[in-house]
């Protein structure tokens, strides 16, 4: 039986912030129809520069609480102040983190150790240094608190759960491979489609800036760190010590000449001067019968981790892929030749909370 | 935290039901490693005619436990006598029931209503009579005990948990679909195939029970029962309360003249003289430029659910299955024009059992 009662804290009130407080609204109400289901209380939200939260741990309502947290006049907390007083709510607490911050990351041990439990899509903790990730676990299992973070990789789609899965289970992962990147899908489906021929490179990742695809300057994007995060993420559940994301071989597709351009517009400028050395790349696949994608895999066995370029038949899944969907792989001793799949969009507010929302219903059926 | 002991009965040691006692005394040696971890007592394993158990409920020992349930001369115990025997442990029990017999899932609320947790991939109790649903459920909500059911549909594919978490998180699941056997994957991939031609209907069918891919009688693969089974599962799932896996169209691919004849062999000498049927639905999807596949859907909003024949586009993900690979593709409101796919083995002992498996840990974690 889950607790009476369960408080919970959220950092970050951005894009996926929102979508999920509006998905803890409902949940709150489901549950307060339902006996069986222990009332969640909201007693603190915060953002880089306000903090809106229930001096007496009674539960904030739902209504307007964007604008009461852009208006709140209540001292700002810090993380390790939110974190205290999270610790000193009346029973149970969960701490969500909807950020993307490295600082917050920073302090899962200490709130963990206190007995709060985590949920969240923050990439950072788990695909930093090695010591961060062994501290996060090793804090929950003193404790007893719970830390899931589905999100952290492939939005709300089922990809750790499944990774846990099978390893929990005893199967063998021998192989995990895929599309992990939302803008390199769909940077890729276009330059290099199934059907036609596809644009210039230069053209296609100035469309997917202005479809709104990419980050802000796309070399946050075409540096490959954000695969490598998740590549890392996939690779410790699997039981590689995997030191950093920077700690294997991550192809970035930001010409040496273009790393150091001051801005984003004028990476976008100059990008057109080396259309050749990717036309190159998917010519040559054309002449193989294949086509160049941007995947992540990790070789269990060999303890091999790598993101880059490679070439897939037409009729390969990776191939077949669409818009900007992610395409996640594993092949394990049970499954055998076929793997089994999982696809779908991989970014987004509405499913990268679903993700969150998820595990934290997870959480509290787990708390007791 | 999870209970310090737990009591775990067996029904059904036949194909899975051994992999899933190998899988169990993994997980016990592991979990007997761990301090946070319950210690796992396996008291009553059972078939048809015989029941090995622990008087004393000290945990039976895995070595040979084949053997010494065939060699048993303890009294054979009913589904209600062991279900008696499990209520009685000094501590939370589960009921792991990897049968697919009837008798057994018509106890399931008996055993839920005297807390004990189940854990099966017994398709019958949750495609039963709604009654039965209805029943199963609101025991289990009395009494705070589990049913957890993963591998009734696509074995350990993560479907059901998938289904659950868009559904429980307030997602609008608006239509389910795909290939849901891996028989009749198997045979249309075969009869149908994007390269080549493919062979007769008839030769198709022969050939996959002669891989042992159907039925001792291939009927009871063509006749779509097992698909509708796994078709009501979902749609009671996603809200709608189908009265039963015959309450919908289910196109069976049973000849009307072949429906009686005495045996499956019969069956299998008979069936060639029926292939002009299947080999017109061919060719007409091949003049669209398409293939055929056996495939079921849910339509949420319609609240229309079928089993049947449908004609997809070369490129489509259904299209493209492998061997004998299940497919299943969830459209819901967050996910948007592209489905969240979940596709590879949906039969075979091992997997299965690794869904099972995966359940107990869940439902362990869950118990206190």
């Amino acid at each position: 039986m889950a607790p009476k009662e369960i408080y919970i804290g959220v950092i970050g009130a951005g894009g996926v912030g929102k979508c999920f407080l509006s998905q803890l609204e409902s949940l709150s109400k489901r549950y307060a129809t339902n006996a069986s289901s222990p009332k969640l209380s909201l007693v603190l939200v915060s953002r880089s520069t306000k903090t809106l939260y229930s001096e007496k741990y009674t539960s904030l309502r739902f209504e307007n609480l964007s604008t009461k947290l852009a208006e709140s006049t209540q001292k700002t907390l810090s993380v390790t102040e939110a974190i205290e007083f999270l610790a000193a709510t009346p029973a149970k607490a969960i701490l969500v983190d909807n950020t993307s911050s490295q600082d917050v990351a920073d302090q899962y041990p200490s709130a963990l150790s206190k007995g709060i439990s985590i949920v969240t899509p923050n990439k950072k903790a788990f695909s930093g240094s090695y010591k961060l990730w062994q501290d996060i676990f090793s804090a929950a299992a003193s404790s007893g608190a719970k830390v899931y973070h589905e999100s952290s990789c492939g939005a709300g789609l089922p990809i750790l759960s499944t990774l846990k899965d099978l390893v929990d289970t005893g199967d063998e992962v021998t192989k995990i491979e895929g599309v992990f990147s939302g803008t390199m899908s769909f940077l890729f489906n276009s330059f290099a489609p199934l059907e036609g021929s596809g644009g210039k490179w230069s053209a296609e990742v100035t469309k997917a800036k202005e479809l709104g695809y990419t980050e802000p300057d796309p070399r946050d994007d075409l540096n490959g760190l954000d695969v490598a995060r998740k590549l890392t993420i996939l690779a410790r559940m699997s039981g590689l010590p995997i030191e950093s994301p920077t700690a294997f071989p991550v192809h970035s597709l930001i010409p040496k000449e273009l790393e150091s351009v001051s801005s984003g517009d004028e990476f976008l400028q100059k990008l057109p001067q080396f259309d050749s050395q990717m036309e190159e790349t998917k010519v040559a696949a054309e002449k193989e019968g294949k086509v160049v994608r941007f995947v992540g895999s990790i070789d269990v066995a060999k303890k091999e981790v790598k993101v880059g370029l490679e070439k897939f038949d037409r009729s390969h899944p990776i191939a077949a892929l669409k818009g900007s969907d992610n395409i996640i792989s594993f092949y394990t001793k049970r499954y055998g030749a076929n793997p089994l799949i999982i696809q779908g969009a991989g970014a987004g507010g509405e499913v990268t909370a679903m993700g969150v929302t998820a595990d934290l219903i997870k959480v509290i059926e787990r708390l007791s």
